[in-house]
């Protein structure tokens, strides 16, 4: 069932390390040892971490005995965006209106919100 | 810290029957009873889901004593789209390299291929 796979996804998704350890392997496949180093975790938390992504499939680890490289697999991440997509429409819808009621102001209040708008 | 409200938007979409919740609030507002109807919980259930869906700002409730209807609010599943789009590189750079494999095959092989992918 593919909304299983999607809780998964957002489960493993809930939490900042785990984000950060996939920010990370956006430059390319590393070690436990190396992910675990700017954390200032142990070992074993990290392995925690990268047992929940790698169930969510959102990592993949190398064979080797010595040498597990974690690898980043985005395919559940586009899953996530695809999800995504049937609500920008109500955002963009909101934003649109947002847009019209700036319009309504008078030109003085709506040279102001423009200008606030720009920061 | 924007990194725990992206950890609660996460947590609270991590289960089917609150993205479907969310699914039915695209057509418009809804009572808590609307809302129970499909999919035969208790009121208490789905008020429980309700709370987890408006603490991570993903529903706000109107003040009405008798009728408080549940809205949509896009803006964190937007934060959500925003946060994948740094992934999309990978996953499209991935399809490309895919399509890449797909070239180098012989023609038939490639015929065979690309009729597979459009299904």
């Amino acid at each position: 069932m593919p909304g299983d796979s999607l809780s998964t996804t957002f489960a493993a998704l809930a939490d900042p390390t785990r984000r950060a350890i996939l920010a990370r392997l956006i430059t390319g496949e590393c070690s436990v040892t190396e992910l675990a180093e700017p954390f200032d975790m142990s070992l074993p938390a990290v392995s925690k971490h990268l047992h929940v992504l790698e169930r969510a499939g959102l990592i993949s680890r190398g064979r080797e005995a010595q040498w597990r490289p974690c690898r980043l697999e985005a395919g559940p991440i586009k899953q996530v965006a695809d999800w995504t997509e049937r609500y920008r429409e109500i955002w963009e819808g909101r934003l649109n209106r947002l847009d019209a009621y700036l319009k309504t102001l008078h030109p003085k209040e709506k040279h102001h919100a423009r200008k606030s708008r720009r920061k």
